[in-house]
């Protein structure tokens, strides 16, 4: 029963997510009917984006197709608080961001930074909740359906550079912390919903202080000017407007990461002990069709990414998994925390279809069928749950 | 004397082209004084782009940048006649080709090339005149100094699969010939105008019929519905609406094909015996910094491309070719046919500085000094040429 409600679920979600016309001319259109974005974004394609709330937009399945690379446009948008002002990226190289727990703590300027290295890193940008609309239970929070992440391209200064030309970490501080540059109401307390997250310092060595993204300045409502991006790991532990770098001796006491992004049973509340939502696993899903197809030879579309490891195999399957074929990767591998699109060309008979994709990782790792139902709806890489249900005709 | 000018020439050029204020927020600006995007191309970044004509849309060298991919927004434009109504990208899955100069000719629908198979390739775009504005002698034609040129993600049906579908090519016939399709204006013999292009059919292994352009359908100032993109060849060979694909006894009677695109001395006019603008040569050009820069130490940036066979070495001179260091590329190899971002650190004193790059291909073969002058200022690619002057202080 409850597998029955989650397949009407799926499919309906798929109806409301999935489709939108094309805009005719290659023009990205302004505006649709009942999906006004909100002005911070108005730069982004409407028709590939699904706004949830001014604070979270969704890119639309179909949109994702076969992408190598999540057009900016097109990128879905998660903020904790609204976005500073846009006057933080009117002079971009004079903000400043400061070190701490490192052998000289200091205070530098982007335009610093921009002199010390420079490196460009293919990472998926998911956020932890990215999902959650399959899970069969009651969640609260954007109810995502697979649009809460795309392929992004990250240039900035390798954070290992940093740190060394700063003398190096403390090696007594397990904890690398990083601060937002997002104002806070006033008359709040700030560790109730300020933007600083902590991660285990190992994760200064891949990590970049990124200030391009896509091979244009971040814009604002990602970050801009500066933004820390931990490839492969969860969006809310990639600080943006990141103003403030610490290695700490514990993790942050804001409220994100005390109790929020916590996996935990549902109905249990969040504490510190509960593992915190940093490394994304492996997991794909299918893009395209969607809904419906016509019968004969169809290229079954889709994404597949490894989280910290490299996908490396891809099976599809057109009998909501009974049976499974090796799907192919189209495009060049751009490193262990990219997505690669895939391509089965089918022959579908007339009929329902269940169309499910399985994505293995070089270490590996395969996605289960079903993710464990967690109380916030985090992190959800079942296979079932993202299949979709095709009638072909 | 003829090295003193072309270096003022080279100095006013970057000056003219290589700078512009970057969009403070990350919007794109809609316009710019004295650079108004013609309407058809109205959603492109007017800051990033020099608008030479209503057909031909330069990136300014700066906003190249160490991209990856070249955004969309900054790509630019050569259009050899308008591009056709939009009514032709309303109903994209319906725009047919057909298919001549096979065992079994044949007109097919794009849906239909969308069950035949799927690649995606990284290629670098670029007009045969890219660096026209660099040679020392009167050239007609667009003044492009680097910015007729991008990195761009391809999408569509390997031609291989096409053909081998159709039941193979007549191997007797030697040209692939694709035709656009832009309206002919009436009264005008077709020859004069028409966008029809004969390539040696030996690129049928590695072309494909493009449907997708950096993640999105094409736009239609790019050529869609339907593109076809012959890696590793200079853009004028990637027709536009390609609506016609056919194995030829001959090379197009067109004047694109039979005088126009032709490699021949300064004085000469063109005619079939000459060389024509068929794969692209190694080369590399700086892209930061530009004019001026503080003292001390300086991240140099640039691209990279081999042509057809991968970038595999790239050198970075600060004292206009007297003596090189080996840079580093950035960012993941995305194939033989995709251009590399590369940086080296320098310190650099006050000063004037001639920066200049030069790469080397996987086949061994290297940028020249300096590229022979010839009659329509194509295929330049002397570093000596692309170095720019900057002044540190």
């Amino acid at each position: 029963m409850a597998l029955l409600q989650n397949m009407k679920r799926r499919h309906f979600l798929v109806a409301a997510a999935g489709t939108a016309a094309t805009a005719a001319s290659g023009v990205p259109a302004m505006a649709q009917d009942g999906n006004e974005l909100p002005d911070y974004v108005a730069w982004k394609d409407a028709n590939d984006l699904i706004v949830h709330s001014k604070q979270t937009l969704e890119t639309r399945r179909a949109a994702q197709g076969a992408a190598l690379i999540t057009p900016s446009n097109d990128l879905y948008i998660r903020n904790n608080l609204p976005a500073p002002s846009d006057e933080i990226v009117a002079d971009r190289d004079a903000w400043e961001i400061s070190f701490e727990g490192v052998a000289n703590p200091a205070t530098m300027t982007l335009a610093q930074l921009k002199t010390m290295g420079v490196e460009t890193v293919v990472s998926v940008l998911q956020c932890s909740g990215n999902g959650r609309a399959f899970f069969a239970h009651e969640t609260s929070g954007t109810q995502w359906s697979v649009g809460a992440a795309g392929n992004v391209v990250w240039t900035g200064v390798p954070l290992r550079a940093v740190i060394d030309a700063l003398g190096g970490e403390n090696a007594e501080l397990p904890w690398l912390t990083g601060t937002g540059g997002e104002e806070i109401p006033p008359g709040i307390d700030p560790t109730t919903v300020m933007v600083e997250r902590s991660v285990p310092k190992e994760a200064i060595d891949q990590a970049i202080l990124a200030w391009e993204m896509n091979g244009e300045p971040i814009p604002l409502a990602h970050g801009g000017p500066l933004r820390l991006i931990v490839p492969g790991y969860f969006g809310v532990n990639n600080v943006k407007y990141l103003k403030k770098l610490a290695l700490t001796a514990e993790e942050s006491p804001a409220k994100i990461q005390q109790s929020g992004y916590r996996l935990r049973a549902v109905g249990e509340k969040g504490n510190a002990s509960q593992p915190s939502m940093f490394e994304m696993s492996v997991k794909s899903w299918i893009t395209s069709p969607l809904m419906d197809t016509a019968s004969g030879k169809v290229q079954i579309h889709g994404v597949a990414m490894g989280g910290t490891s490299a996908p490396s195999k891809i099976e599809v399957s057109v009998d909501g998994g009974e049976t499974w074929t090796e799907a192919k990767f189209i495009g060049p591998d751009m490193g262990p925390y990219a997505w690669r699109p895939f391509v089965l060309i089918a022959e579908l008979a007339a009929g329902d279809h269940v169309l499910a994709s399985r994505a293995t990782n070089a270490a590996g790792d395969s996605q289960p069928a079903d993710f464990e139902p967690n109380e916030r709806g985090y992190g959800n890489n079942g296979w079932r749950a993202h299949a979709v249900d095709v009638t072909v005709s």
